[in-house]
């Protein structure tokens, strides 16, 4: 038990060592750590009352509300599950989501849920909430701190406690688990990398169920800072909450700062407490630079759910060759090969991961679990290279692999650097049924509006950057690429070209 | 296996993400990563030859060393436990680490261990260790990347990986076990508190058999950084090795700073890179202002080699009341009544302690361990109060308790007030039989060369500051206090002035 440190276990903490911080903002309502930690109590008395333990899953259908984290520390405290799903899914989505995951409860917010699908245990976001948090025992769970004689029942940190649901890799989502410890341990590689400190207050302005936001949340609550919740994006609203609880960061990217910085016209809202990666000239006058290394270069790295949120970051390799960085101090990256063998630097290989922060697999997925983890090594599904000076370039999501000869061809490779040519406006890589070297690469071209490229002229452009045996050998012009999402739909460009003969298959 | 991160984990990672960034600095020795990660393979090869298996103990007799940190790394590679003793012990003493330890091989240094305890398997550091090193196989431990199909042979990170002897606070020493895991994890802390990144360069000015230079030797490991080894502090030495070397950061504090300034007059060495807490008008002008929250208000906290190093910050509680600051964010930290149960804010201790970077208890001493994790916490032996504002109040050592009616009375509480006597030099405090009370205390005083002040003043004075029922009954005045080490000889003082009675005995 000694080394034991659950979500719950950090906020029993804090409402020791902070009694006067305010731990959560969320339209009036406004908590210190005593106060969290007290309807944190109440609310796991309410859950366990439900049926909900060890194990059990919890699901929250909504947008952003301070209800996420107390969900979430509750079922920490029980040893269960919160997932906070993405609500605007469709109906058969939303379907999909429930029978997959059977939750002993479900709250949602009614405006939000298109014809909800309900059940006998669904409890209202809001006013319902606030009447079944109500109801909750606060002598059902103790916040962790037994009597000292028995702590036989407090929650293992290695169990799951957030399940977030990933794209549909397979043909269906899955469910991403991960645990407190590494949850703990993502938010202390975000502490050591942002340089957050006590006082750090977090805008939660991007959604709950990816975890973009979800890290930096858990991060804040890590270093006993406040998090505000706002329940989605509006730049108005952000101006506001930024100027009034002196954010320091909130999630904001792109199209987003540009939008704030627009209703910030005028200079109307102070938002100086926020530090941030430089954008603008506009953005960047109204703001305060963050010189942590998180911002110092440029912001981020590489990362998905599966590793609690970033695996590498570009502030731990500042002027490096690599377009993903460093990795965080609490994981090892190794670019492994189809059989398992750790390929050389400069050459592509699959991203795969070990350490502090790796999810435990997906919940319900026996099979998948056994093919991602195999040989004790995460593997991503996402392609990358060992630079010469030790950092990673993330090449792009792996999908399918090429088999010619005997060598292995990743299409998103190959589609990168058809997408450096000038008339290239996008791209897809399929193979082909070959006799003699098995499959054959074929490249799928949209090119720009006037633009004009023989596929001579793309295919020695493609032996130019790559290994001669990675050029296309036929390319064909379409007007656009099937997409799913942002990737190639490559079963549909498999069969409107000849797609064909992949290895495993 | 997927979430493991041993130090031998942290080390692969490294040779590979920095390939060209230096590790290792000893003298004319310098060594990059990859250089120190080939080292240590050829290394744990040698002493997986001389039948250093997974539990086995390796000794290190001498002064600091590079050495140091390659044991350490080959013994995490092969699942066996560093001890770097303190080799100026007596003969007495190292006979009696030797037995306890009963390590497989010693490493020592003929100029510096006095009267040798020679044996068949003890190897002279320097050139001998070098030859060992050498003749290591590079192929009998690989670096805890297998081929992929089996990794079931890596060492675990929560096995024990380093040993330091603690003082003897049973009546022998003990050596804490500390785990890859509870190391990485409180390196994680300092590199949060430090603010750490790629680059930080320390110097071992402090000796390594110490948690408080172990500690920023291993940090520095975590983050990638350059680790530059000294034999022992020498203000000249190092004021040149933070010049060529750019050190960031060394362990010295007091007359070592003292030390250094002077060997400094005339500004011969350019000490700018070092980054440190301000002390002297001299010295904050030959340096550089650390402003990461470590030095920011007061460098330190509260710690101990059972918690890896630091369990509270200052850096984590600006502008508090309480004298340790705030718990490091891996871990929790109550203040418990002897039977166990947390006491209320203002009231004191046992500080007790719980998370990621706690120590897994002592070598071969399981009555002991039982003892100090009863009720699942880490029993510090030190007395601690919470503040009002949820900061930590570190009181002293616990040593004993005197027992007067029903309430518990610590020493170390009633000497901190003694000592506020403008009068009081030094001061201890006893409890000696007392029919009706069971004890009462006794108060043994050193008044100040010339002052004066009457038992009765002195008792008024405690009074004045505690609760009554913890004030002296009777006051003894000597010309010394007896002590061991920095703490008084309570054995001694109770024989020499009717102590006893205490319970447990």
């Amino acid at each position: 038990m000694i080394h034991q440190l659950t979500l719950s276990d950090v906020l029993a903490e804090h409402a020791r060592s902070r009694p006067g911080v305010t731990a959560v903002v969320d339209g009036e309502l406004r908590l210190t750590y005593p106060e969290l930690d007290a309807r944190v109590t109440r609310l796991a008395g309410a859950l366990a009352a439900r049926g909900v333990t060890a194990g059990e899953r919890v699901l929250w259908l909504g947008r952003n509300d301070h209800a996420v984290l107390e969900l979430l520390l509750a079922s920490s405290r029980l040893g269960a599950i919160l997932c906070p799903a993405n609500w605007r899914q469709s109906a058969e989505e939303l379907s999909f989501v429930l029978s997959d995951l059977a939750p002993k409860v479900v709250v949602w917010e009614e405006s939000e849920v298109a014809a909800p699908l309900s059940g006998e245990d669904w409890i209202l976001a809001g006013a319902g909430y606030e009447a079944f948090l109500a109801g909750g025992s606060p002598d059902a769970v103790p916040d962790g701190f037994a009597d000292g004689a028995d702590d036989a029942d407090d929650a293992d940190d290695t169990a799951p406690v957030l399940a977030l649901y990933t794209a549909a890799f397979d043909g269906r989502p899955n469910a991403a688990l991960l645990s407190s410890a590494a949850l703990v341990a993502h938010s202390t590689s975000l502490l050591v990398v942002r340089q957050m400190e006590p006082g750090f207050t977090f805008l939660n302005s991007g959604p709950l169920f990816h975890v973009g936001t979800m890290m930096f949340c858990l991060a804040t609550l890590q270093i006993g800072g406040t998090n505000v919740f706002t329940p989605a994006f509006d730049a108005e609203e952000v101006c506001r909450l930024v100027d009034a609880e002196k954010v320091t960061q909130a999630f904001l990217f792109g199209q987003m700062i540009d939008a704030v910085v627009k209703a910030n016209e005028g200079g109307k809202y102070d938002l100086t407490s926020l530090r941030f990666v430089s954008h603008s000239a506009e953005w960047d006058a109204m703001t305060s630079v963050d010189d942590s290394p998180w911002c110092r270069s440029k912001m981020g790295g590489y990362g998905q759910t599966e590793v609690a949120g970033m695996l590498t970051f570009l502030g731990l390799a500042p002027g490096a060759s690599g377009f993903a960085g460093r990795p965080s101090p609490l994981v090892q990256v190794r670019i492994l090969a189809p059989d398992g063998d750790e390929v050389p630097a400069g050459e592509v290989g699959e991203i795969c991961a070990r350490g502090k922060s790796l999810f435990s697999g997906y919940f319900n997925r026996p099979e998948l679990n056994e093919a991602k983890s195999r040989g004790g090594w995460h593997h991503t599904g996402d392609l990358g290279r060992r630079e010469a000076d030790g950092t990673i370039t993330f090449i792009g999501p792996r999908l399918r692999m090429i088999k010619s000869g005997n060598e292995n061809i990743y299409p998103a490779e190959v589609e990168r650097v058809l997408k450096t040519h000038p008339a290239v406006a996008d791209a897809a890589v399929i193979g082909v049924p070959d006799e003699r070297w098995r499959q054959a690469v074929k490249a799928v071209v949209v090119l720009r509006d006037g633009a004009d490229a023989s596929a001579e002229e793309l295919v020695e452009h493609v032996r130019g950057g790559l290994a001669s045996y990675k050029k296309p050998r036929q390319v064909d012009f379409v007007a656009a690429i099937p997409k799913k999402g942002f990737t190639p739909d490559y079963d549909a460009l498999d069969a409107a070209h000849g797609g064909g003969g992949y290895p495993g298959t």
